[in-house]
């Protein structure tokens, strides 16, 4: 069976990531999204090992010290990581792995599996970001403004991603995010693995 | 603006790939096919510039002699040939280029424009190409083992192609075939100059 390919997606948040990456899971059974470890509490209606898999600080630093983590980052008090194991096990079984994270986890990723793709998504203006980013809640001007110069400050490592999708039109946007995995699964070395079948049979 | 990309299609006839590419320019202007040059004589129905662009033997053999044609074929009695002025005209205007040529005009086309991309379309199944080109009219039995063998000749040069998609589907195959063009256009290096002022605002 042909391996699957290693995703990083990242964006400013208010760039529309999650709807975009949701909406591409509901289309495609090939493609998986990683669920991080996080040592931060469980909040009311989260799931263990959906949205996250809950552990321990002293969990959390013995799988740091047994590397086992493809990446991870502190916020806060809280850490964060990837499991490569996991990752490595879905790749196996031929899935693609989606990792939501920013580009400093983006680049830890690229050093440890130089194979990985990676995928930006853009809102389609400034407007649109400031927009989007307001209208998360009844957040002073202050705390809009700290998002801003975030939102920013991830924007500015575009230039290290491999591809680039401006979320204008959300159809048209999901059309092209897709449009990287499938073209990734066309390339000749991963059909010639998975039609082997097919082309001994058409060859004969 | 960013440059278009060539792209070279090829298939064994019954793999369905002109309706492929028919859906898939229906779907997205940026996207054209070129159009042949050829001495045969215009069909009933057949418009100059549509289907061919229909020439003298005198002229095509010019344009040889000018090295006009990115690739050229004689079938039978009759030259067929692809204009590079005109594609690369296409290319500068941002248009994506479609030649639905063979292996050997794709081996030729490599050589002149290298950066071009070639896909090849399959049919799902030995029996499913039996099928189609049998029902193609009601030929003899020597009419179909000859289609037969030089469709299995076609399919022996897959290999040399970068993608490969499998014409099972309809719509999976055309999804899979866009991706490969849409996937391209996301490319950070032509994004960068599609999206220049656009990411001139956002980082701003």
């Amino acid at each position: 069976m042909a391996k699957g390919t290693l995703y990083v997606v990242s964006a400013p948040s208010g760039a529309g990531k999650t709807s975009l990456v949701k909406a591409m899971l509901k289309q495609d059974q090939s493609i998986v999204v990683s669920v991080s470890h996080t040592t931060r509490e469980m909040r009311p209606g989260e799931v263990d090992g959906v949205d996250y898999n809950f552990v321990s600080m002293d969990q959390f630093n013995e799988m740091i010290g047994q590397a086992d983590f493809l990446e991870f980052a502190e916020v806060f008090t809280n850490k964060y990581g990837t499991s490569q194991r996991w990752v490595e096990d879905q790749l196996e079984q031929g899935k693609d792995v989606i990792l939501e994270i920013d580009w400093q986890g983006a680049q830890q990723v690229r050093r440890l599996m130089p194979d990985c793709l990676s995928v930006f998504i853009l809102p389609p203006s400034r407007e649109a970001l400031e927009e989007r980013l307001t209208n998360r809640g009844q957040d002073s001007e202050d705390v809009i403004a700290l998002r801003m110069s975030e939102a920013v400050s991830e924007m500015s490592h575009y230039g290290e991603y491999d591809f680039l999708v401006i979320n204008d039109d959300f159809d048209q946007a999901l059309l092209e995010l897709h449009g990287v995995f499938l073209a990734q699964r066309m390339k000749i070395e991963q059909q010639r693995e998975r039609c082997h079948d097919l082309l001994a049979s058409l060859l004969s």
